[in-house]
């Protein structure tokens, strides 16, 4: 069989996360016959997109305007700024609607052993940006792997320095969690952690 | 927050099946930050698809000619007829590589409870091609479900009235599988339908 527009399909959808030939297959089929204009719609989102994003000049976070929209934002409050390591992490703080200050988004996190230092993922950057005399409290959002802390140690290193107020995000038992379910680790950060009841 | 184009992308990728909020919002930065080549070809071969489909004028499975390509091959048994309920099946059975005749792809199974007949279906076009005095024996290949069932049960009758000879797929223990994986309705079809071990 010479590859037709179908097997063309199937194989583009592999770039999907997690879509082995089999789910691909059935992917390709759902779109061609039962979802044509939902079909249709995404395929011009995804190039509309690719098109139009760039970084916001900001904050770095991904925009298809120059300034991305809590940037452009003046009810925000410049005086925090929130560090994540992508604009997905961005985004996900912003639906928690539990902040209302501004964000700077690395590049990825540290990582000396790929040789992936403070400069390639825009700490140097960050610190001009935190130093502004604005900014008086950078909340490290970074993920509680150990490349993250790492980035999070190494920025409240240079921050604290420079006389800033640095905070993390708190460590504990996830929400509907029971104390099973996590690891001892994380159960020790929530003991040591504690604070006081329904305060 | 105005909806930007990437919560455009996010919500247009809900069109995949099994896709929810959270990792709609995975897979749109996914694409658009580590996948950027991938998500244009993405793009393009939805768009190419749903331009360039439609239905072989023999078969009526999904092809970008007005005949597929097995349609299309001479080398084909065109005694052999089998009976499928959508592209994507035909395509599986096309990957086993156990089959060299002829194919018609039935838009579905009969459901007599929504009012799912015959001709909704493609039942007469299929009784008009089965008895082309070309096919002489007509392969059911539809689902083993109720509904799957009904339809070849609906045709066989039709055509071996019409003195075709009409065959079934084999029920039975998928191979691999142990015989505590499979419900007592197949293990008793397995055992009513064995044959001489190893033959
Ligand atoms: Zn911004
Ligand atoms: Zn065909």
């Amino acid at each position: 069989m010479r590859p037709d527009r179908i097997q063309i399909l199937i194989d583009a959808l592999r770039v999907l996360p997690g879509v082995g030939p089999k789910s691909a297959q059935r992917l390709a089929f759902t779109l061609l016959q039962n979802e044509r204009e939902g079909a249709q719609t995404l395929a011009d989102a995804i190039s509309d997109a690719l098109t139009h994003l760039r970084h916001c000049e900001k904050c770095h976070t991904l925009t298809d305007q120059p300034l991305c929209n809590v940037c452009a934002n003046p009810k925000r409050n410049d005086a925090l700024l929130c560090v994540v390591q992508s604009p997905m992490d961005q985004l996900l703080i912003e639906q928690t609607m539990t902040y209302n200050g501004l964000y700077f988004v690395l590049m990825g996190k540290l990582n000396p052993l790929d040789g992936v230092g403070p400069k390639d993922i825009g700490i140097d950057a960050l610190l001009k940006r935190a130093t502004d005399g604005i900014v008086n409290e950078v909340i490290l959002a970074t993920h509680f792997t150990n490349e993250g802390e790492l980035t999070a140690h190494h920025i409240a290193e240079q921050l604290t320095s420079r006389g800033l107020q640095v905070t993390r995000l708190a460590k504990g038992v996830p929400v509907g969690s029971e104390l099973e379910q996590v690891d001892l680790g994380t159960l020790a950060q929530a003991m040591t952690g504690r604070r006081g009841a329904f305060s």
